[in-house]
Order: structure tokens, then sequence, then C-alpha cells
């Protein structure tokens, strides 16, 4: 069977089932990061890696400072999705003998002002040749407490879902300049207990359904209530993809206060209660339809 | 100006001369891996990526297995030259939607028996779709104590240089089933001052000039005294390539112990001295041919 008719999502299961783990690791493929303890440390370190290709995820045209800044933006969204800090980053880049020069010197600029927006290092850059397009590799290293550790898996029936601003309409616009939700995560554990989180890559009808699978529960969304991008419809903020919001868990004793204190410090960016986790219920969670699919 | 016409030394020299950096970075690009403080750990965290490109590193024909083989260990070899022992790995594959997931399983086969031979847990999967040819970017994440870290850097005029194994011919025979040195690395440092160390993968024409260069000496090689692999010449053991041997150099007073400490600790792996470091001599070092550079 080829890889487009198997699907990203069944082959990751499959492939990752098999792999070799050590006792070290505390939480490995299938949540947005890895973590694992280190010797001496109260913090576990936080390892993802993500990558650009050309004609898939940016259009040749593209602004390459654009591009840099995606490449390192888009697993700073994952670090933000469980809370962690990202440090360190290695990129790796894999390019024609045709590419420009200074294309290649606009990328690494986008890269490097990504970084220093989150204080990361970049500290290793490996390039390739190929023969066909453009892909960008970065892989993130970095740290968080082990009690403000955030999956996917910790959600609970009658949790309130909360998603950060608005949903749609990426790809015509923020898709390569977004700002990762770090900070409003790193509040978010630091003054609640926050129940499950991920960041919203391939859109709320894909991710959504990933976030009630693994915390086991079912779910239901009030549909009017969605936080929408300008000249968007429900549609879009289901399946457009590439929002990279926080959507989380919390239970509802906490609303009145998250609701409250959210406003005072961020009173530019939209929280909004889009619905809650119930028991398991097939029929609600296949009115959500799919969103972006690799290998399509 | 293109790629193909910069060369890839040069490149990441300029690139990496303007990425974001803090405090915590002991060693960043440009040594065989990044080495970063931890706080609360006495060791230092290490990180590298490497990757494979199809009709560059590999064949279309070429046994997935080895494939997933090579590209695990090559990093893992860099982890060998600064004598670090790598614990985790983050996979990035770049595939063809077309590929079959046949091919994608023994790949990972490849990647999981390589992991498990040094007890590297694989935790973090990404894959992505291209129109292009396969890619795979493994970046590895590790720990080394710090007065075991070994640079590129260190090397004195006056240093035996010794290589372990046997050079050239490696495209035809071991390029995909290769052990990196990790054994042999930590042994040496355990045991003796390493002054200078890298791994071989460029041949011993283009690597030995790098190391003489960021250790700011000049060398003098014995060409009769290289260990050459069977049915190969002086230049095949300095351009070939993909030895991924250990080059090293070491006071002249450890010579005798390590020589004779070295013949029963690994009597299978032959250790040669091939030459000296020595003051500074541009004559000396360009009479190396170059090996392989990228993006040409």
């Amino acid at each position: 069977m080829r890889l487009s008719r198997l699907g990203e999502d069944r082959l990751l299961a499959e492939l990752l089932a098999r792999l070799p783990c050590n006792d070290s690791v505390v939480f490995a493929a299938g949540d947005d990061c890895a973590a694992t303890r280190v010797r001496g440390s109260s913090e576990l370190l936080v390892l993802k890696t993500d990558c650009l290709v050309e004609h898939v995820h940016f259009a040749s045209r593209a602004n390459p400072l654009d591009v840099g800044w995606k490449a390192i933006m888009r697993p700073v969204s994952d670090f933000a999705a469980v809370s962690a800090l990202p440090h360190f980053a290695l990129v790796t880049l894999i390019a024609p003998g045709r590419t420009e020069a200074a294309w290649v010197k606009k990328l690494y600029a986008g890269l490097a002002r990504g970084a220093a927006k989150f204080d990361i290092s970049i500290v290793g850059g490996e390039t390739s040749s190929t023969p066909g397009p453009i892909a960008i590799a970065v892989a993130l290293a970095g740290f968080v407490e082990r009690d403000r550790f955030i999956t996917r898996r910790g959600g609970r029936a009658g949790d309130d879902l909360f998603v950060t601003g608005r949903l749609g309409g990426a790809l015509r616009r923020k898709h390569l300049r977004f700002v990762p939700r770090i900070a409003e995560s790193r509040w978010l554990t630091g003054h609640f207990s926050i129940h499950a989180m991920m960041d919203l890559s391939d859109g709320l009808g894909t991710d959504l359904p990933r976030l009630a699978r693994a915390s086991k529960v079912g779910f239901h969304i009030n549909m009017d209530a969605l936080p929408l991008s300008p000249d968007c419809k429900i549609d879009n903020a289901l399946s457009d993809g590439e929002d990279y919001e926080l959507l989380f868990a919390i239970s509802p004793r906490d609303r009145e206060r998250l609701e409250t204190t959210w406003r005072k410090k961020f009173p530019r960016l939209r929280l909004t209660r889009i619905g809650r986790f119930d028991r398991k219920s097939k029929i609600e969670n296949r009115k959500l339809p799919g969103g972006y699919v690799h290998f399509q």
C-alpha cells in the first residue's frame, strides 16, 4: 500500500509502536513533543522536530524570511502545546545546488529572527544538496517543570474546552507570520490546572477529535460559539488548519476565574469556550469534517 | 551566487556567525556536535542533526533497512567524535505519496535496529509529503561529562595523529552498514587525555585539514603509513570518504601506553599513527587533495 492511501496518522501509529524506548522517556511520539528525564535535573528535557517542504508547505515565490520564521515557529508551537520552553534549535537545510545563496541567507535571517523572539540558540546547521524541492527541518530541545508538562491525555468528561484567538483563513493571512502561544501557555499552567492541551495545526475538525481520542472522552461543540477569523465561516474554522492557537480542557470550576484573569492578562487575545468534553459518543465525534491530511 | 559555487563550508561559516546563541551554549555549530549546559546537571546536553537524501546519499534501489541504519549511524558517529553518548532520536521522513508503506516500514526497522544497538530511544517521528526525492533527517540528543567533551580545537604542535580502522573504499563496502566508534571513543577519553578528535566522514584529505585549522596547527602525514582498506590506494584513503573512523590528536608521551592498551582492549581494530601536528605550514597542508564537497 502506498503512503498516500495509508495516511500519516495510521502510518505513524504503526511505526512508532515498534520503536525502542528506554525508561527515561516520559512521553514519546503521539504527543505534541517528547519528554525525557535528565539525570540530576528536576526538569524534563523536551524534544520536537518539524519540517517544511517547498510546494507542500510554502510556495517557491514565498519570502524566504517568512519561510525561515515559519520553519522554527511550527515546532515552537508544539512546545506551547505542552507548556515547555524551547532553548536550542538544530536546522537541516536540503536544497538544490542552483538555489541562490541570497535566498538561503534570508531563510536563515528568518530562522534567526524567530529564534531571537523566544531566546532560542541555533546551535547546529546541516546542509545537503538534493535534486528535488527545498526542505527545512528544525529540531528543538528545551525544558519544562515536571508538573507543568501538559499532554493530550488528561481531559475528563465534563471539562470545558477553550481556544485562544480566532480560527480559519490562516493560509490567506498569518500562516507564515504567526507567533506561537508560548507566553499564554506558560501563564495558563502557572495559574491553572490544565487537564489536556494541544496546538491547532491541522484544523479544529481534525485536531479536536485527536485530543478527545487521546483523553478517551467524547466532545460536544457549540458551532455558533466558534471564534471565526474575518470573512471566515464555520467550515474554515474546522478545516483550514495552520491556526497555531491553543485548544485546552479545564475544569468548569475554574471557568469564571480563568475568563476574568485572562481578560486582564491578555486583553487583546480572545479566549473562547467552544464546548465541553463528555462521555465517549461516536456519533457526536463524527459530526466534525476532517481537516488537512498529509500524503493525500 | 549559487550554493553549488559557494560550497557548504563557506556557506555554513557565513550563516552560523550571525545566529543567536545564549550563555548556556558551550560549543555550537562548527564542531561535530553542539553542547550546552543543563541547569542542575553536571553533564552537558549534546545535540546533532544529519540527513540522507535519495540519489545523493543512497540509491533508490538501496535496501531501506540499510538506509535507516545509515540515517541514524551518521549522527551517532558525530557523537563518537566528541565522546558523548546519544540517548534520544527524532526522525523526520520526507517522502512522496507514491512511496510504498512497506519501504517505509523497513526504513524504520533499520532506524530501530541502529537505535537499539546504542540504547537510543526514538522519541518522535514526523512525516511530510514531497514531490521530490525521499529525505530522512535524524536529530540526536545525549549527554557527556564536561571534561570528556572533545572538540576539534585542542590539538597542539607535536601531537601524534592516530586513526582507527582502515580508510578508503567505503562506498563499495560498508557505508550503509558501519558501526560508529562510540565504544572506542568513550574508552579513549576514559583513559587518555585526547587533545582533539573528529570522525572521518568526507575523507582524510578534507577532514584532516579541518581538524588542523580548528586547532590552528599544521600537520605532517606519512602517506606510506595510511591504513588502507583492501584493494585501496592512498587516493582512496584521502578522498573516498564515509569511513566513519576516528581521527585524534594525543601527546607523544602517551604513545606507548596507548598502543599497548589499545591492542588488548580492541584486538580486532587497527589503530595507526599516521603522522603528527606541527607548527602551521601552508605548503604541507596543501599536499592533501580535497575530499567530497557538498553542492558541487
